[in-house]
């Protein structure tokens, strides 16, 4: 290996300065001072108020555009920049830190203004960052409970709460927080995997247990799921040893939703091969264009066919904490598994992602194994708390501290009000797209994803690939010169444009603002050809 | 689906609240206001800043003990108390969030107090979680690169400098950061699964190709891994649909390291018996004992097999950093992958965890998939720096926010002196234990873990199981009683105590008066028997 201080810039080739173990002390304490700590904080409070009253009220760029490589060379020289002080003042690092600060706030993505209007990542509220701030500066972590159990206590109570709000009995059914949709759904659909084939856990999706010994008979598993669903609903399958190629895609209807009852006669089909069946996948809502699928009806059919029911309502589980769309996931309680992210519809920061079983029994069934270190023979009435029997993650940060802090100062009615704000807003944002007429809405909205075209008169006629690259070039240009940030999509392999209104912040001006700015970047576009 | 406003206390059953826009729009205002957020944020900080002075002169208890249904319940009334005011004013909404905040702190757990000997999660540099706060209050993240211009480029650059104090050339290797050791380990040995089985991400274990036709060859893939790697290694091979019956534990010498000579006899048994070797998992180190395994021969060894070599170096990599250490980690830079991660010698903040891949070529094997409205093809250079494409993860906060920011201020001179001074500590703590008559160290300690037992007078001749549950009753008595922080383990089936010096404030004071706090403690337990 070769030796990293002669590679360093920042290390001075005459000097061994970690040499004198009292100087090593205190440049740890330095770094370590509750002081210093208290005039960045201070700094840094104020910094981030500004910059959140700058954005909201739009007066900069959205995204702060630059290519990849600038930005990654000023992040690696800030790095190596200070090389030139052995032993900076408090003051110099109070300062120091401010600037850099400054640099990421000027060089970030500023989901806080209201033209942002992307993907399914919210402009959160301002304030979960501070309560997950608490979690970082103090490092509350779980995996056993005694390590954050404050943490712990948090993550389970908003575990009851919201398991409640989807319609279940206290005490009936289980949860956990994951860091994100993909590793939540992946950790179901094992829950699922394990549950519905015998012996897999130990002796893999190889292993002879599961399926009777007769080898016509011994045909890989499969995963039924939403022919739209997320991308990661296929790579679970791909990550789970049962093969990307053996995700059946289940056949929608004209809303892009499952069929239930083609899905009934797939079910039917798999179960006349033989083939063991691992889950059907339904989605609340699919991200393509936010379409929520029947789950009443596909309970029906999973129930029929003894089939584990998931739903991937990672967007779309918020719906349960409204009046005005709670109809759209009527059935959700009878889901076998579900995925609710709070860091998409309930609007805090990246990531705290929900995993909910309905049956409590279920809870420690996608892992079976002990760490003798971690889970304490001594107290064994404890690991009913320790969340590292339940997730992926072993060490895991305190991701619900922003939820439940929000929850705990505004109560439940803001984020219904979030859900119906937004909700709204995709309906009037359909009705003008349809009044304009050049522009192409691609769907009746059921949320708040919208997907449409810009098709101005010049293009009336052109062929559908010249007509979706166009849709990608205005994209690209609208969103780098700052105006708006929208999101590419394709529809029917032609490329389209697509919104989440996922800022509670935008309004029905915006919209006006986006058609013209559409159309101002679109008239550039042709004129260029 | 039952109705979510009857059973919440926190509705007053006679009005429907969200009933007007206008009113709707003002709470969502509020709730969003960056003036509530300065308040709120000076009120954290000064609180922050007095916590962090408070535990680090020892002034309260470490671990704030109390039973989980106690904490839980407190939590839950948390979220059902905003129910008395419709519509608080700002200067209440500050009020009550300091009142929270201080609940956090008082009922959490204070890494920062030097008697925290814990698990290997550290007392956290402060100012990594203001770094991270920022990417929390203006919810940066990444998937694709635009929707984290300055995170991507935050978590590329660190990588770059990472990689090269591994010891590798730049350009040549690669490596990303995800939610914790165990989804990175999991990673990258669904990646070593992938490059080992061909055809298995498409067709499942259970696939076809992957194997010669004749059935007596079709043997289950196997990894091997050191006898007591951390417990998400058999768990990876339970996830990866290999089994955790598959997982061939590999021999130790006395020191509790990969003996490469038996390893070289297992992989030769293997390929003889014709059975795929997904893996060899190498530690550095190995939970338990902290032992670091003999990387330069293991990959002798792995390269004589060609077998894939994985270093769970999540603890130990660091010590590449450390001009004292780096001796510990010789031949890390021939790992195919390894995971590194910087929440625990590095300093920072849970979750950030590093996979590299030596082999730059590797970086997409672990997935082979595409999201039409998440990777632009109108720009493809751009999919390079998006991270979706290499992570379980699809969108990811910016988990490197506090590391980068730190090493900005302070350079890579403070995270050499924070091994140093921590494995330097491990040491004198072993020299302590060795020459007290009463404690028994269970190994000599290559870092800053260590395994030993108390054995007071009266227990001298106890049978084993007997020594071993007085080991875990007093590290419960001691934990519980808020004056130090230590883990339970066992060794050879019996319990024991463990230590892992995290918190580079600790002194050698606070091992003599650990010793005292046992001594005492045991005296009680063995006076109530």
């Amino acid at each position: 290996m070769s030796d990293p201080v002669t590679q360093s810039s920042a290390m001075p080739a005459c000097a061994v300065p970690g040499a004198d173990p009292a100087e090593r002390r205190r440049r740890i304490r330095a770094a370590f001072d509750p002081e210093l700590f208290r005039a960045a904080g201070r700094n840094v409070v104020e910094q981030l108020a500004d910059h959140l009253s700058r954005v909201e009220s739009s007066s900069a760029a959205v995204l702060n555009w630059r290519p990849p490589p600038e930005n990654v060379a000023a992040a690696r020289r800030l790095l190596e920049e200070h090389a030139s002080d052995a032993a900076p003042s408090a003051a110099m690092l109070a300062e120091r830190f401010a600037g850099v600060v400054a640099t990421m706030l000027d060089r970030g993505h500023n989901l806080h203004d209201p033209r942002y209007i992307g993907h399914q990542v919210p402009a959160s509220v301002p304030l979960a960052g501070l309560f997950d701030a608490v979690g970082s500066v103090t490092n509350q972590v779980m995996a056993i409970y005694e390590m954050g159990p404050w943490a712990s206590a948090v993550e389970t109570a908003m575990v009851e709460v919201l398991g409640e709000q989807i319609g279940w009995q206290p005490g009936r059914f289980a949860g956990f927080v994951t860091h994100g949709g993909s590793l939540a759904n992946l950790t179901a659909l094992l829950t699922a995997r394990n549950v519905s084939l015998a012996g897999v856990w130990e002796q893999g999706v190889r292993g002879g247990d599961q399926l009777p010994p007769n080898a016509s008979a011994r045909r890989s598993p499969v995963l039924v799921a939403h022919a739209e669903a997320h991308y990661c609903i296929a790579r679970s399958a791909g990550i789970l040893g049962l093969g990307t190629g053996n995700v059946i895609r289940a056949a929608l209807d004209e809303r892009r939703r499952i069929d239930p009852n083609r899905l009934d006669e797939t079910l039917a089909r798999l179960r006349a091969e033989n083939r063991p069946i691992v889950a059907v996948v339904a989605c609340a809502c699919a991200t393509p264009v936010g379409a929520f699928d029947p789950l009443e009806d596909i309970a029906d059919v999973c129930r029929r066919h003894d089939v584990w029911m998931h739903v991937d309502a990672a967007h779309g589980a918020a719906a349960c904490l409204s009046d005005r769309y709670r109809h759209l996931v009527a059935g959700l309680d009878r889901a076998d598994s579900l995925v609710w992210d709070a860091h998409k519809m309930l609007f805090v920061p990246a990531l705290c992602a929900f995993v909910f079983y309905r049956d409590r029994e279920r809870r420690f069934e996608a892992f079976r194994q002990d760490a003798p270190y971690l889970f304490d023979p001594s107290a064994p009435g404890l690991a009913e708390f320790d969340s590292g029997l339940k997730t992926v993650e072993c060490t895991k940060r305190a991701a619900a501290f922003g939820l439940w802090g929000v929850w705990t100062l505004f109560g439940r009615q803001l984020f219904a009000d979030m859900v119906d704000e937004t909700f709204d807003l995709g309906r009037l944002l359909y009705e003008k797209l349809r009044s304009a007429s050049d522009f192409e809405p691609l769907h009746e909205p059921q949320c708040n994803i919208v997907v449409f075209r810009h098709v101005p008169e010049a293009l009336r006629d052109a062929p559908p690939e010249r007509l979706g690259a166009f849709q990608l070039d205005l994209r690209r240009a609208v969103i780098e010169s700052g105006e708006f940030y929208i999101v590419p999509t394709a529809v029917g392999g032609v490329g389209a444009l697509r919104v989440s209104i996922i800022n509670p912040l935008t309004t029905p001006d915006h919209f006006d603002a986006l058609l013209a700015a559409l159309r101002e970047h679109g008239r550039r576009l042709v004129a260029r050809r």
